[in-house]
């Protein structure tokens, strides 16, 4: 049987620390089901009553005290969620006090800090990183990949595009993609194309296991050749063959999250982040 | 006189939750500088050694023990990283206990479950939502303006992109947009595009302060009459008074990250999210 449990993600702010670190627990946890319910936001007292009518509510209905996950800054607004009818895990108050006694500091108790614009530097960073993966994506133009700090390769549906663009919204990294299509991959020994070979060092290879690359390529273009099994083996095949002799780093997506497959091309290849 | 400190951000996966965990605790305190070092992927004995000499090296250069901020779920890993010079935030252990005695269950203590690949559902979700954000980027066209969630208004350099592709990204949301030029705004009185005329309740209107928009243009196209001061007061002002006489919600962006703006949306126009 599989039980269920209300979730409540609070913070004084977009909720997305609350969200992370809560998800985070929660997933480790198989058998249970959780219904989420994210308060951001709750940046004064009456604000919190509100949560706190909403949480109580819940225990009575579903008879199971809901677990609250929050990063309240504000003492008092803090002290009304605790008072409510919920398990509480409140992640300020658990280590800030011991953060603050290591500093010999006390903190600032600001709100919206992390999450919050920080300076215009971060601001215009970010934005300009991510207009340049626009501006590069799928191989438009090659004319700026001396701006680029990686260019990723890798055949048609390997996550080229959402990976460039979470380099630049998460990390600040300009992150240019180029499609290996069928024609670059047709020659026999396959060659890299002549239009990457200035860029050789910043590129990064992306690779799939052709029965997962059938599977995407099937939805978007079902009983396609594109789609195929014998096509994606044998482009996937040939540009591994590719990254091989021409010593490309690469990495296999096959079950990799769009996260996790950006943070290992960071971390893989020593790119410097400009946004921490 | 500022204080320097190092910190670690550990973890056997991506390190996101972990980093986001020690920034929100670290960005509390103004009068400290913090050289932040990410070791992703721990997920062996091995590297946790490797880890712990970094941390050791560093606690002896620097005279100060580093703060570690960890999300380890396997115990020997742990046990290592603890039994380095330095003072440890391990968000796992502080948190799990009380949450298994609260569920009466025992965790399943799998690494990497909350940025790893959840399912193929949602792993398709946000690709598509991403490519939607793409394809209907800048008013490229309105023919797919049924499929949005959402459609974002407003002049030049407000931010529609980027929360376009946050929204797809982090929450699996289908968010188009449309930028208001010269044209649009020229006519007296102002009137809403007939375009968008069928969309209207997707709307959401951005704004921001013409100083700030004056800063932010200039950055990209300095002394024109783009940027100018003049230039940015006439088209907020028109397009304020096109929100008010249309009743479009709307946000002033001026001093918002892009994930708070993306949060207020979603939060403000009670979107569904795909992805939680």
């Amino acid at each position: 049987m599989t039980s269920r449990r209300v979730a409540f993600f609070i913070s004084d702010s977009t909720a997305i620390t609350a969200e992370t670190l809560g998800q985070s627990l929660l997933s480790q946890f198989d058998h249970m089901q959780f219904d989420k319910v994210t308060l951001p936001f709750i940046d004064n007292v009456w604000k919190a009553e509100g949560a706190v009518i909403q949480i109580n509510n819940t225990a009575k209905k579903t008879r199971k005290r809901p677990i609250v996950f929050s990063t309240l800054i504000n003492t008092e607004i803090r002290q009304r969620i605790m008072n409510s009818d919920a398990i509480i895990f409140d992640f300020f108050d658990t280590f800030i006090g011991r953060l603050e006694n290591e500093l010999h500091m006390e903190s600032s108790h600001a709100i919206g800090r992390y999450h919050g614009i920080v300076n215009d530097k971060t601001y215009h960073l970010r934005i300009d990183a991510v207009n340049y993966a626009l501006n590069n994506d799928d191989g438009m133009t090659t004319k700026y990949y001396n701006r680029a700090d990686v260019v990723l390769i890798g055949v048609s549906r390997t996550g080229k595009t959402p990976t460039c663009l979470y380099l630049a919204l998460q990390f600040g990294v300009y992150a240019a993609n180029y499609p290996l299509t069928e024609e670059d991959i047709a020659k026999t020994p396959i060659r890299m194309p002549a239009l990457l070979l200035p860029y050789r060092k910043k590129l990064y290879g992306l690779s799939i296991n052709p029965e997962r690359l059938h599977v995407i390529r099937s939805e978007r273009r079902p009983d396609s050749r594109y789609a195929s099994l014998s096509q994606c083996q044998h482009e996937v095949k040939s540009v591994e063959s590719l990254y091989a002799s021409e010593q490309i780093p690469f990495l296999n997506i096959s079950y990799m999250s769009v996260e996790e497959i950006a943070t290992t091309i960071l971390h893989e290849s020593g790119l410097h982040r400009r946004v921490f």
